[in-house]
């Protein structure tokens, strides 16, 4: 029996069972998410058996995760308060106005709840790991290695195991609630409401990005600046007041932060590409089923393949550097190549029209992932010409280094560009069996490109999330007074992680570019939707309908292009062109913002860091405690008043456009979004990164090494990385999700209620 | 007799005279040119007769115009080479090949010839003007102003004469020997061909923008770092090597630089409104013509009244800064409030049809020109709070000025993109008589936007043009020894200039934009040419025309919405979004090469300088004269080597993109690219503008005053700015424009060639 039949007689079987026309192969998802889960839950425990270390590594340790978990209760307080307004809007428009789908509300709530919970998670497993990977570095390098990258891996498996248990969850109880005559029609409103979960992902992702991006950033400059630079004491000296605040930082922005985004970024593209499948094979139910399935059992599959490929991560006692990145590259490339054969089984399986067009569209999306992590690690790290360029540079001053990062950054952004470019035309063709008229197949295949980049995700997070964990690893062994071989060693498990971390910003990135396009085409189903909704009311809604009639089309078999029409969503239009420039200003606004937010946090640190040492007398002589807390409370302040209006500028800027330009404008708006912000994301993410390593190449003794003036103008640069890379960088990917999944959302108010 | 009536009456009369068909209110166009010329002629001699100061003080203006004209002819040869190379691939393609207008490559020249001309004869002026400047402002103020600012009025005149020149002799000319039965189409076809003149303008504009912006900011660089920073000696100082290149690049960038950019501004907009003119009134001969003379009759009002608003500019001797700020403004207003009042006599007597709807698309443009103006201001003086707030983060050092500088800069962009947004639409609803779907009316009403924006840049352009001729005058007395009170007078006129040079580039940033919008549109029907063109080949041409039949429409009565059906140039089609990505890019990269070069050739000078008061110990205590030659020579190699690259650039992205991805994906690139760049110069303009002024603030005695750590702090974020306002930023204007301008230039072979 093939997997046509099965779902065939899947179908066919009494409707007693609601969840009767679902097939069975689906339970492998609930079941991926379980096999995730529990591997966490494992991991997480066998760390916490790891000794704790000393007892001011453990009392250290307490105090960074004090205040992680302080700053985080007060941020989900305020995140809360703006989700349930939120949610109460949803539940009015849906319940009482009557323009919206009833279930909008739950599924943003759901999707809220997940994100933060990744994030979480993912703290919790990073605070209680930092002590335990130092005093296993104090042992042996390759102990602290596994210490560091199995908390990493808690961090990684939570998240896709949240996501999948969220999505089937989701899809069981959908199949069973929504009644539709159609099977096709149901699964449309099926997938196209579970997109409308990645709303709730996407808001709590951005707060999280943006505030733990703020917070981090506020304390790692405030301390360097004073600490590093003026008073020449070293990284995470204990006498510096913002050390704390700055470990704190490190959890809440790069651990808590980047789980949220991920987690976005991952229900975002398996959701996307339901929903496109959904409606390129809305004439057929077999196989419209057979392609919302698909990047769902892709995702699963690469989460089993994921746990595989931990464990592949083994390096035997007295490994040196070359080895411990060896031992990550080869779990990630076990993953990355079963994935590949998986997937090719999952298409032959499920028998879907084109199976090695959609396979090699998958095979697309993970070699421009990797090629795109390729690009970054070559601009960014001191191994290669245009760092060691950049270093070369600080010789003359502060001001030719940032000229000089600034230029590479900029230039270096051509590469991702093509890479996507390429990728996304390829993927487009071969899933569309090189018609390119034949854009429903073209779209998912660009949706399930951005799936098999994203499907062993399980891993490349685990590579990245260790990052962080290796560097409080650090922080805690300075503090506590471990001494220098064991700082050495945290440091060489840091710099793996800024490698490996850099295929992971390849993937995000990338991945985020793919899901975006992706959901600009479920836009436009959901446009469907949002007229759906409205019929009958002798609005904008009919007049659509009206104007799909002269195409001699009605709703349910309009394809894309008669939307274009019917909406005139073509380059001369004004609303169109307008749109364009608004989302392209929003990319630069958005960044301005949280730049601003850091600059005035980071001026604010300053000056209390400098207040300390000169009131305090004994802090710089190690005789009295400098005020940890009042930094904390600095940074945590700083991060919560600034997080709320770039926040909710995202949230309504697609909303203002749309009921002022119509649909033209929102699509324009997240075109110009999409296409100016992946640019600028690419850019500062890659200036930041390589003054961060133009600064560790001079630290090596080059051109002067410490303390030289050319390392001074080195430690300048990173600084101004830093909210580059680590807050407004970041935050761009997030922002362009998040506008396109408000416009979903918001898509049947806009139908009815434009005002052009 | 009305305007029809004479309209018809002259196309009425016998066809021998060849420019019979021409209304004889046309003649007032090269009539408004001449009058240009002439006052510009009688400025010069006017200035040239002033005396021009001690012998050391005209030993160092000749060392700098020859340092100048030693560079322009350097350039003009590399310049020349690329210009035959590209003329003769036109005349390939028109003459042999057969799928281009053939007289393209003519136009190609002569828009290249005059807008280096304009740059030419500017750059002449000003190395003559600044010692003279210098020596008026021993006298007084009030004459130093005058002698400062009629200088600048030879630039600003000369730059419209030029232009109007050019457009009048084209006119005539393709008039007399264009020949097509119908009176409409052969109005469309002289307007498409002499929108291709723009395309030379455009690329010497783009060298003369970028290699003058590279050499200017490597000497200005250099010299500040090593000068200012490094050992302490005021600006301009003699002693600083660097510092006559320093003068030299004000010269060759600010002057011809910005030169060469407005000549091609102003003929673009006049150019593409005339375009868009003919396309929109095909169907009616008589009013065709009016639309066509419309933009060309404003501009030429517009400059007479340029010429009264110049000699408006008066002051009593004596006049302290704000009375001077107020005799700039009070010519600048008097042109304005005209040229209100005389462009709806033009509209009156044309009787175009909607003549208030085009008046106050008219005065649209003005006023968002001038706001645009009021915002740069408000971001970049150091009068207003946020330029007042980086030079407080100064005081933390130079890490918290970048981010702080970055921060406003990115913010800044959004008011102008709203005042953008916000005026397009208006034009646009007020030219189609408040019906969006009014499209062409609707797309000329931008056009005459723009125009109205850039009728008095006769005016504007001298307010900004004087800037950089008061800076030289400052430099050449300080050089000269002529005392602290000339300087202090010549850095009052400075500073003026920069409030006055706020506005010029809010009226050169605007328009480009709305330009630019105009001319999508003009491509569209140069598209509609390249058809005409192609038909009969057999090839894609003919395919294009069987689609319009299919909608029912013929390559002439076809509109601009119906060949976006034929190309489908909507937002779901790959080719328009993977255009908008590298249009994206490509502003990026753009800058991102540029900043490159001025870091690198930065560096070089200051290795240079460092070198000469090293070696050459009596430098600094004025006994051993500085080898300023070697300067100078660094920064001419530099900016010739680096320029040519990411002009080639500009230049062949559209072909490559036109040959990939079609119509399509060419208005995808322009339109990323416009959204994208226009936003990003935006950025960098403010930026930089804000860090010069935050430095200011803090020489005027806040934070320390100079010689304080702040004001090192604040130096190196001006010195970052540099580039970012004088050479990425403004060349991100033309790169915009010359983009659309080859595009335009190659809509036939993109017609014909383009693979998907």
């Amino acid at each position: 029996m093939n997997s046509t039949e099965i779902i065939q007689s899947a179908s066919d079987t009494a409707s007693s069972c609601p969840f009767a026309s679902i097939p069975p192969i689906f339970w492998l998802v609930p079941i991926a998410s379980i096999v995730a889960l529990g591997f966490a839950l494992y991991f997480y425990k066998s760390m916490k058996k790891e000794e704790a270390g000393t007892e001011i590594m453990q009392k250290i340790a307490s105090h960074v995760r004090a205040g992680a978990f302080a700053y985080l209760k007060q941020q989900y307080k305020i995140v809360g308060i703006v989700f349930v307004v939120i949610a109460a809007i949803f539940a009015y428009l849906g319940w009482v106005a009557g323009i919206q789908n009833k279930w909008v509300w739950v599924a943003f709530l759901t999707g809220g709840f997940f994100s933060g919970l990744a994030g979480f998670f993912g703290m919790k497993t990073a605070t209680y790991a930092s002590s335990r990977a130092a005093w296993a570095a104090n042992h042996s390098l390759d102990k602290g290695l596994r210490v560091a990258f199995r908390s990493g891996a808690v961090m990684g498996l939570t998240v896709v195991g949240l996501a999948l248990l969220d999505i089937s969850v989701w899809f069981l109880i959908l199949n069973a609630f929504v009644e539709d005559a159609s099977a096709s029609k149901k699964m449309v409103i099926i997938t196209t409401t579970m997109l409308t979960f990645g709303m709730g992902a996407s808001l709590q992702a951005l707060f999280a990005r943006v505030g733990g991006g703020i917070f981090t950033k506020a304390a790692d400059v405030g301390a360097d600046l004073v600490g590093k630079v003026e008073a020449g004491i070293p990284e995470d000296d204990p006498r510096n007041p913002a050390t704390i605040a700055d470990n704190v930082g490190d959890n809440v922005g790069d651990v808590a932060g980047m789980g949220a985004d991920l987690y976005e970024s991952y229900c975002g593209s398996v959701l996307a590409t339901a929903a496109l499948g959904a409606a390129a094979f809305m004439s057929d139910p077999a196989t419209q089923m057979k392609a919302v399935l698909a990047p769902m059992l892709i995702a699963s599959v690469g989460t089993i393949l994921s746990v595989i490929g931990i464990y592949c991560v083994k390096v035997k006692s007295g490994a040196n550097s070359k080895q411990l990145l060896g031992a990550l590259g080869k779990g990630v490339n076990v993953s990355s190549v079963l994935i590949i054969l998986s997937s090719l089984a999952i298409l032959k399986f499920l028998n879907l029209p084109n199976v090695w067009g959609n396979w090699a569209a998958i095979i697309v999306g993970l070699v421009v992932g990797i090629l795109i992590g390729k690009v970054t690690e070559y601009f960014t790290s001191e191994a290669y010409a245009p760092t060691k360029r950049i270093a070369e540079q600080a010789q003359t001053g502060p001001a030719t280094v940032i000229i000089g990062g600034m230029g590479t950054g900029m230039f270096s952004t051509c590469y991702p560009v093509l890479l996507i470019v390429v990728g996304t035309a390829l993927s487009y063709m071969f899933a569309a069996n090189w018609d390119i008229s034949n854009m429903a197949s073209g779209l998912y295949g660009i949706g399930i490109a951005a799936v098999g980049m994203l499907s062993t995700l399980g891993i490349t997070l685990a590579t990245d999330a260790y990052g962080p964990i290796a560097d409080n690893a650090g922080g805690n062994a300075e503090m506590s007074g471990l001494g220098k071989e064991v700082r050495r060693r945290t440091d060489m498990l840091d710099a793996l992680g800024n490698t490996t971390a850099a295929t992971g910003k390849g993937f995000a990135i990338g991945s985020a570019a793919l899901t975006a396009l992706a959901l600009l085409a479920s836009y436009v189903e959901e446009i469907r939707m949002g007229i759906a909704h409205g019929v009958g009311g002798g609005g904008k809604a009919d007049a659509a309908v009206a104007a799909l009639g002269k195409l001699g089309k009605t709703l349910e078999n309009a394809n894309l292009v008669d939307f274009m029409n019917v909406y005139e969503v073509h380059l001369m239009n004004p609303r169109v062109l307008l749109g364009l420039f608004i989302g392209s200003m929003m990319a630069f606004l958005f960044c301005g913002l949280t730049m601003n937010a850091v600059g005035r946090a980071a001026t604010q640190m300053v000056n209390e860091v400098r207040r300390q040492f000169r009131e305090k007398l004994g802090i710089m002589e190690g005789k009295a405690e400098p005020d940890y807390a009042r930094c904390v409370e600095i940074s945590t302040k700083a991060a919560q008043k600034e997080m709320i209006i770039p926040a909710l500028l995202a949230v309504f800027a697609p909303v203002l456009v749309g009921l002022v330009f119509g649909v033209a404008g929102v699509l324009g708006l997240l075109a110009g979004a999409l296409a100016a912000g992946f640019v600028l994301a690419v850019f500062m993410a890659n200036s930041g990164g390589a003054w961060d390593n133009a600064k560790k190449f001079i630290e090596q003794g080059n051109y002067g090494g410490k303390g030289s003036e050319a390392h001074k103008a080195a430690v300048i640069g990173d600084t101004v990385g830093d909210p580059f890379k680590d807050t407004s960088g970041p935050s761009l990917n997030i922002l362009i999700k998040l506008m396109s999944m408000v416009a979903i959302v918001m898509a049947g108010v806009t139908v009815a209620c434009s005002m052009f």
